[in-house]
């Protein structure tokens, strides 16, 4: 099983800066914890960070065509703007996996609402690394139900 | 570790009906697997099912003298009209995981926000059965980590 | 032919107060009339009355492994914030007519519209006990069709 | 007794198309219903359709002076845009039930009010054919009562 | 003079938690403070407190049978939410008082208005345990005046 | 001086009905004293009233061919829902004053603003008959100042 | 008969500044005119301009006992703004006339309603120094119909 | 192929007026055109202009008996008020293209969206008299795809 | 003790207008009622009334050099449109009691919410002249609590 | 005559994905047609596709200089959310037409407006590779009417 | 160059009070920098301060028989509720900045627009005492430019 | 001191297409005017322009690790569309100055507010090229006050 990972903007300054929102979690750390937790079940998974929404559009896109079988996205800002995402995610057959580090709800009023979570089987907030850890089990879960 | 988990109204309809939209599993079920997951981490779990909104913000309300550490809710109907379970979790210091059976944002809009989740650790929408072992696994990791 | 009637919130005190809004027509008087009626039908009503919206979600979610065959329904205030309502009719696969005593397009504005009516087969409003006559006959109307 | 009956925008059309939405019920066999029905009653209806909401100003307000002494509307599409019509059934003082085929709150958001049901007694929708039938029998009642 | 005071939702658990936003005052204090407050003006008060919007609906509708005269009520988060609450206010025809312990303008957004203090004489808001005791003084001075 | 004068819906039935809500003029009185007004400031009316959109829309759209050189129109219920109505006024090139009999700021609140009035020179609203007479000055005062 | 003609703020300005929008008429044009016209019915007027809301409250607060029979104003900028002016136009049992220089439905959307003209017998806006005119007529004609 | 071609209200009025807004094309231009364009696509058209709802209601409503095969409507000011025409549109099965003469997003906010197109094909607007070339293109080329 | 008592626009026409909204008391009675309670407490009120809001904002700002030590408000009209007075209330470290006579939310919408109350401690509506009384009891409680 | 067309985000992905909503053409099959209608007119155009809202601007506001006369867009996901697209179609002189080749009207809701269209002489819609066709007719006759 | 300053309502409070949210540079401080910088700039400054949003119309009203060129204002809580002092700006034809000590989009939502900005040649929010001083200057470079 | 200057998408135009909204100031001007002022308070300035929003996105996250003390943005488009922006601005700890050529406040309403604003210490508009130079004087001064 083939999977893709994928971080939106701001998301490489992770841990580095406002710990006390984000936890001093880096993206490096997340990385290796998935592809650990990837290799114990057996399956693949590619990284990638953008903070270009075109890049992410191009990169669900080509997901099939890559072989990919699943996506784990973290749209972060891009969650609230773009639909571009959402229809990149529509277009493409996969199941997508949402994912916040954050509790959505509990922030400012525009971020209680995704327009990319439509297109996905389903969406986890609030448990910062440990929302990866969870996503990546469901959208395993989900392939393998 | 003690844990509450709490079925909001209807939820004991499970399984039986509108099995195109929530599946065919029934609360049993869901109930039987968390127990196991619970045990298989050394916790214990007490589940609870009521269509009573008051009665779900007394169990909230005594749960810390009832002993329990955690709580894991999936307040239904009653996420989206409930400011009285708002305030039943925000006035207890337990930390809670809101879970939903469907993926909120693809249903209808009134559903696609959450009274209840600014005052839940995090919230997980749409895997179905799967949302229950996910919250429980993250109320377990939140509460260890 | 097995009908469930049910009564929402403050229907109680029908006749005995507000007389210029809801008439001086009690529930008993409703009750009876409605009993006569089913038994011209050759059907056979139960009649409930209940403040709590938990009582009334649990009685629909009943309903049909108590072998009722159709709900004749005034949500009374509960037509205005329940989504909880909604969701038990729409759990149940039975026929349901909604009815209200006033005409609520005469009201306040927020009793212009209905949640639980889209889970009805119609709604009858306006006509204070000659609505539940209606009611009752569009509903037997509706299965006997 | 007699009666307005008025069938406002694309009735005449109904039987023919669309038969998933309104049934197969032509405009000939409620008029027929309707008038076997006030003749049981021993009342006099007068059945009119238009397509233009000026026709229908009109005849609202030649009612009383053509002797009608209730009015039973099906104002359709007009029901959710003309003032004119509303302030037509503001303007004589006979009883008038506003009925509608399908169950207006489970259609596109826009149909869910009435801007002509302030001015009517009570209004019924959802029950194609018998829609009519019981608003026919709710205005009598009214008129008798 | 025989009085009905009513604490609504997560009143129980009133000055062991939250001390920052409710002050340490315990619903035993409150409803010490407002027994003898009454016996000072020769009233008698009966005190309940219910986490179900149908029980406090059902007392409301009880109340005149019961021989109250007036009541005091702290809606809590029922205030924002229970049109149910607001026609059993209007229903019956004593005089109510509504107070609440913090300011509800300055919290959330959704608590500065109130559904049900139009059935009030008044609102007070904002004073703590004194809310209460103003409110008391209020409606004795009310049913006296 | 040749002015189009133009009653909208319902106008029909003035003075005979509704007197508390518009006095027991007729419009045949208001007719009466806007044609002995003309005469006096040498100038000559046409007036028509018509409960169809349409017709009012292609009156508007005839007026400067028929050789008039200004309009006093009282659109009544279109006002608040034609776009037709104003598009014709828009694309006549003659002054146009709109009169209302009531206070359109003392009803309900969907009649509190005008559609049509942004093609008029002016408004007066609110002092019955008198508001004609005023509008009849203000055209006529208009066209000659 | 003895009326108070109230100019709001930045009327000062009148004729001197912003032609294209007010014309050319100054404050003492307006002033003159109505006094003749005054003069002419008989009527004797007495004229202010204030940029305070807090003095055109209180002119209206003192009109009865200042002898006023009726009040013509134009609010200017406080026609949106003041609920104080509406406070005081409903406290005086005087019948008001508010006018407007512009046309206000022609002008940017927050100047299409008025906070104050619900208080009024009538509006009329849009006919320039006529405005004031026809304004004053209406009120005599109010007084002495 | 026999077509409708449908001009709504005001449209009577093209060419001769607001030149600076619509052109100097008039409708018997585009009639002419169209009439043209048709011959030479060996399909027959019939062309109609109306200023009342009603009659386009029952153009479109007829237009199936009379052998129509698709509609090509300009609904003018209705494309934003008519309910009725919608429906109407809904209630043929033929395929509908509806054209504009301006580019409604670059004119008032109310012109921006469309009631009618839900129920077309498709939209053109902003291209003048070259709207209805195109739509009748569209219309054909959709017909004899 | 020094307290300030300030009275807002048009409340110097109390008790001899409007009768049947805000009762026969006078000003002069509330200030007498006032200054008595306040001696009891053997505390020291000011008393202004002003229609000027910027009279309102200089009082409050100036009432700290002035040695007030707390301030009842009745900001009438203001309450819902000066973000002045607002401003003014947090500029100054003094606790504020906020009053009103008639019960907001029984009012007109725009009156149910309330610019300045989250500057107060508390706000007590409904009351008439006793909500002046109560809010003294409050502010002075809140003083020496 | 040199045109520039421009596809906007996700449209590589046209053909081989969502089928039963965008028909089976691909991107080339538009490409290919478009070429051969330009040729056939004797023109010349450039395409290019991107996901990214940065390339397009560049390739708008570059458009001048590199000599195109005209713009082709379909912006697609981008036309609801991107102000960068309107500020640079608005900065350049060029005339646009912008296509969609499904119905933004059937569609969800936030497709139902455009923020890019008021930047171009017109909008097509819904005719699938159509549109183009009908847009790249629709703008050469622009250019050389 | 003669320059009119003014201070809005609460401005006389700056620096004793709030010191958290404006600092501790007070309004003379403010007054003595600007005069020396004006000094420096060879202009002629005029500094007032009102609480009363009459007055500050009236002094703009002034300003240009006065003989001031240019107006440097800070209207405080009057930029987000003054239409007064919006037309007032509008009707002088000086050049006005308006600065504000804070950042207007930090703080609550009503403060995140301004009315009176619109009549403004820009704004400078944000940088305390620093943006009177960057406001004398875009004023005087904008008069010198 | 080390600051970065970033200019949004289309400025890149500036100077030579619509001079009549933006003036004809080149950016190449702009960036020699911000680099003779930096030279002259021995600050080092550089800059970059882009359409990209990712690119304007990574850029402000790599400041602080380039050495970076301040940065002075002109979002343009961006600044009422881009949520990454704005989190990217919070994300480093560097203080931003926000500028804009033209008035926000004058243009289309979806430009009257910012989505970045927030993140800044202070927001300048409506100088043109003097935006950022009073946009630097700010910086600086903000950093070395």
């Amino acid at each position: 099983m083939k999977l893709l990972v994928i971080h939106g903007p701001n998301l490489q300054l992770l841990g580095t800066r406002e710990v006390n929102v984000y936890g001093d979690v880096t993206i490096e750390t997340i990385n290796n914890v998935l592809t650990e937790k990837a290799k114990a079940s057996h399956s693949d998974i590619s990284i990638m960070q953008s903070n270009h929404e075109g890049d992410i559009v191009t990169a669900i896109g080509d997901a099939p065509t890559n072989g990919f079988q699943g996506i784990l996205i973290n749209p972060a800002a891009y969650t609230h703007t773009s639909v571009a995402i959402l229809d990149a995610l529509k277009a493409v057959s996969l199941p997508v996996v949402e994912v916040h580090l954050s509790n959505i709800y509990a922030r400012e009023e525009f971020r209680h609402t995704s327009l990319t979570a439509p297109a996905a089987v389903g969406q986890i907030s609030g448990f910062g690394l440990h929302s990866y850890v969870l996503g990546l089990d469901a959208l395993i879960h989900h392939l393998t139900a």
